[in-house]
C-alpha cells in the first residue's frame, strides 16, 4: 500500500513539474498605451505618488520586458507598423496596417487567431476605432489612411465587441468608388448592435450579440477635461468583460490611444492623466483576473514613445516638480476653447482677464512668491503670446518648465517600451524582447 | 529494494525543490553605468547594430528590472545618493556618501558586508576613484566633495583592489588640518601596492597583495579619443578577476563613470562609445562566469539618467540616424584642443580651415548633397560660433541634430534605470524594484 502511495507521489511530482504550466490562459488582455514608454508610465506614477494615489498598477506587474519597437523601414516606428508588429508578429513599413513590408501580403493578427480558435474578441480604444493601433488587430490595408476601408474590415472581422471612439477620418470617401454606404449602417446590416449613447451603452448585456459601441463621434474626451457622461476606457473595458465572458474565453485589446495625442502636443498633465485612465482600465482587468486565477493573462505595453518626454529639464536642474501638474485643470485644446469663448463674451477682454484664466486653469501666480510664480520673462512670453493669439501654447510651455518636464520632438522616438505582465504565462514576457515577440507569443497562448 | 528506490527518488525530488537554489553565488559583479538609463543603453545598441557590431550584451541578459532612482530629498537623484542607495540599501539626500539622510549615521555597503564575510573586494571606475559612485562602496562622508576624506576612507577600507582613475579633487585639502599626507603615499604605508604605469599594471599578478592601480592621473581618457596605452575599463576588470579570484570568492563593482560626464555635456557619440566600453568590461565578466557556471552573478544597472537623452528629435521627425554618429572621431573636448593647436600653428587660420577639421572629425559635408550636408542655417551657426570661439559646442549641437538625438538637460533626470542580470540568482532582480533593493538583495547574496 505504502509502495503504491510512493509511486503515486513520485509520479505526481514528475507530472506536476512537466505539465503544471502547460495550459494556456482562457482570458487574455492586451493593453497598449499608444505613445507610452517608461517616461510616460513613470511620470504618471511619480505624479500619483505625490498627490497621494500611490503606485501605478501597470508598473508593478511582476514580469518586465524591455521591448524594441523599430519598424522595417525606420528606427522610429509609427503606430501602424508598431500596431502590426504587436498584433501580427511581423515587422512592416511605417503606414501599413496588417500587411507585409511591400503592402502585398495579409498578416494574421492574434485577435484573428483567437477568434478562429473559438474565443470571443473585443477591441477597445480611447481614440477612433479605425485608427492605426486598433485597426492592426482586424484590418489589412497598405495604408493607415484608408479609414473607410479599415472600417469595412472592422465589419468583416465579425469580432464580438468594438468599444470606445467612433469611426474617424472617412468623410472624404463618400464620393469614392469604394464607398458602399455609411459604416454604422453597414455594421447594423452585418448584425452589429450599434450603440452611441451612454444609456444604451450601460444597458448592454450578454446575449446582445455583436456590439459596436461608441462613446462619442470621434475620440473619447481627455480625462483631464473632467467628468462627462461619456463612458471611460475603464467603462468600455468592464463592459467588454461582461459581454465577452463565455466558456471558450476571450481576447481583448484595449488601447489608451490619446496618450499619444497629447504626447505629440507635448502636454504633460494631459498625458499622465491618460496613463492613469489606462491604469484604471487595467485595474478592471485585474479584478476579473483575481476572480479567475490561473486562467487570466494581462499584458501591458506601448507601441512607441511619443514626444521625447524626459523626467527633467534644463531649467529645473536636479528637480522634477511633477506635483505642480496637478494645478492644470484642462487640456490645452479645451483651454483654447474656453479662452475663445471668454474673449467673445467680453468686448474689452484683456491680458489681465487672460491671466485670471491662467491662474484658474494652470495655477499660475502673478503675485506672491510661490512655486508657480510667473517670472518676468515668463510674463513677457505670455503677454506676447496673448497678443499673437497663441496663449494656450505658451501656457503649455510655461507649465512644462514649472514642472521640469522636457520634450524633444513632436513625433515619436525610438526608445524601447516597457512591457509588464500579470497572471497565467506572464513569465513568457521577460527580458529583452521585440514588439513582434508579443504577437507571436500571444498567438501560441490564445490557441 | 524498489521501495527504497522510490523513497530515495521522492526525497530527492522534494529536497531538490526546496534547496536547489539556496546556494549564494561565489562571485558577484555589479556594473554601474553612471548616467546610464535605457536611452543610453539602447542608443549604443542601435548604433552597434547599424555599424555591424550586433547586440549589446548588457541589454540581453535574461532578467530585467525597472529600477526607481529617486533620492530622499529629490525625484532627481545625484550620484552620491544613488551610489549610496545601490551600495548601502538606504535612501539618503543628494550629496551624501554612505551616510544617512541627516549625515549622522554610517551605512554599511554590500562591499563591506562581502569583505566581512571573507570575500575579496574590488572597486573599479573609469573616472576618479574617489568620485561619488565608487566612494559609496567604501566611504562614509556627509558630502561627496570631501575628496580627501573619501581617499582616507579608501585606504582604511582594506579592500584588495582599486582600479581605474586616480584620486581627484583633493588638491585644496593640502592646507587643511585634516591633511595627513599624499594619498598615494598613505596608501603605500597602509600596505597597498600603488601602480601608475601601464607596464606595471599589466605585470600585476595574484599574490601582489592589496593593489591601488590608476591608468592616469585623473579619469581614464574617453574611448572615442582612440587607442592609448592607458588600460581600459575592460583591462581593469580582467585584472581584477585575476587578482581577486580565491576560494572564498569576490565582490567587484565596476563603474562606467564617464558615461555620465558626456551625458552632462550632451555628447551622443562620446556617450555611446562609453556604454560600449562598459559592455566590453561586462563581456570579460561573462567569460569568467561561463567558466564558473552556477557560481557567478552579474548585475548591470545605472545610477540615474543624465542629460534627458531621447532617441529622436524634432528636426528629424520619424527618423533616428544613429549611424551618423560613427563619423564623429573624437570627443568635443579633444576637438577643442585640436582646434586650439591648429589655430596657434597657423597664423591665418580661418573658417575654411575650421571646416576642413569639422569634415575630418565630424564628417560634416560643406558641398554635395549627402546626409551630412551642412545646411545654410547650420553653416551660419558654425561660422558665428567660430567667430565667437565656440565652435566645438556648435559642432556638438549640429551633430546631435544630424543624428536625431535630443537632450533636455545638463543635469540628471528621474527616468528609472534598467537593471539586467545574468547567472546565479539573477532572477532576484526582476520586475519593478528600487535602487535600494539592489544593495539589500546583494547583501544577502554575498554572505
Amino acid at each position: 500500500m505504502k509502495r503504491i502511495l510512493f509511486v503515486f507521489l513520485f509520479a505526481f511530482c514528475v507530472m506536476g513539474a512537466l505539465f503544471a504550466d502547460d495550459a494556456n490562459p482562457k482570458y487574455v488582455f492586451l493593453f497598449i498605451g499608444d505613445g507610452m514608454s517608461t517616461p510616460q508610465r513613470m511620470m504618471a506614477e511619480e505624479f500619483a505618488r505625490k498627490v497621494g494615489h500611490g503606485e501605478l498598477l501597470i508598473n508593478h506587474f511582476p514580469s518586465h520586458a524591455t521591448t524594441r519597437t523599430v519598424s522595417a523601414n525606420s528606427l522610429v516606428t509609427d503606430s501602424a507598423a508598431a500596431g502590426t508588429a504587436l498584433a501580427c508578429g511581423e515587422k512592416t513599413n511605417n503606414g501599413r496596417i496588417g500587411m507585409s513590408v511591400d503592402g502585398s501580403r495579409r498578416l494574421e493578427s492574434v485577435a484573428e487567431v483567437a477568434h478562429q480558435n473559438g474565443k470571443k474578441v473585443g477591441i477597445v480604444t480611447s481614440v477612433t476605432i479605425n485608427h492605426a493601433t486598433p485597426a492592426s488587430f482586424y484590418a489589412h490595408r497598405p495604408s493607415r489612411s484608408q479609414y473607410y476601408g479599415i472600417g469595412l474590415d472592422l465589419i468583416d472581422s465579425n469580432f464580438e465587441y468594438f468599444g470606445g471612439g467612433g469611426f474617424g477620418g472617412y468623410a472624404d470617401n463618400t464620393k469614392s468608388s469604394a464607398y458602399r454606404g455609411n459604416l454604422y449602417e453597414l455594421a447594423e446590416k452585418a448584425g452589429y448592435k450599434v450603440v452611441s449613447d451612454p444609456e444604451a451603452f450601460h444597458a448592454l448585456k450578454p446575449g446582445d450579440g455583436k456590439v459596436l459601441a461608441r462613446g462619442c463621434e470621434q475620440a473619447l474626451p481627455y480625462t483631464i477635461d473632467g467628468e462627462t457622461d461619456v463612458p471611460t476606457l475603464e467603462d468600455f473595458t468592464r463592459k467588454g468583460i461582461e459581454l465577452l465572458d463565455n466558456p471558450n474565453g476571450f481576447f481583448m485589446m484595449i488601447e489608451g490611444g490619446s496618450i499619444d495625442w497629447c504626447g505629440h502636443a507635448n502636454e504633460a498633465a494631459t498625458n499622465l492623466m491618460e496613463v492613469l485612465a489606462l491604469d484604471k482600465a487595467v485595474r478592471a482587468a485585474l479584478e476579473f483576473a483575481q476572480k479567475h486565477p490561473d486562467e487570466t493573462l494581462i499584458v501591458v505595453t506601448g507601441d512607441h514613445e511619443t514626444g521625447g518626454m524626459t523626467m527633467g529639464f534644463a531649467g529645473t536642474g536636479y528637480a522634477l516638480y511633477v506635483d505642480r501638474l496637478a494645478k492644470q485643470k484642462c487640456s490645452i485644446g479645451r483651454f483654447g476653447e474656453l479662452l475663445k469663448k471668454a474673449r467673445s463674451a467680453k468686448e474689452d477682454f484683456d491680458f489681465d482677464d487672460a491671466c485670471a484664466m491662467l491662474t484658474k486653469y494652470f495655477g499660475f501666480e502673478f503675485s506672491g512668491d510661490g512655486p508657480m510664480k510667473i517670472s518676468d520673462s515668463e510674463l513677457k512670453t505670455l503677454r506676447e503670446a496673448f497678443e499673437q493669439d497663441k496663449l494656450p501654447d505658451a501656457a503649455r510651455r510655461v507649465m512644462n518648465a514649472k514642472a521640469g518636464v522636457g520634450w524633444t520632438s513632436g513625433a515619436h522616438t525610438a526608445l524601447p517600451v516597457l512591457t509588464t505582465s500579470y497572471g497565467k504565462k506572464a513569465d513568457v514576457f521577460t527580458g529583452f524582447i521585440d514588439n513582434t515577440d508579443i504577437a507571436n507569443r500571444l498567438k501560441t497562448l490564445v490557441k
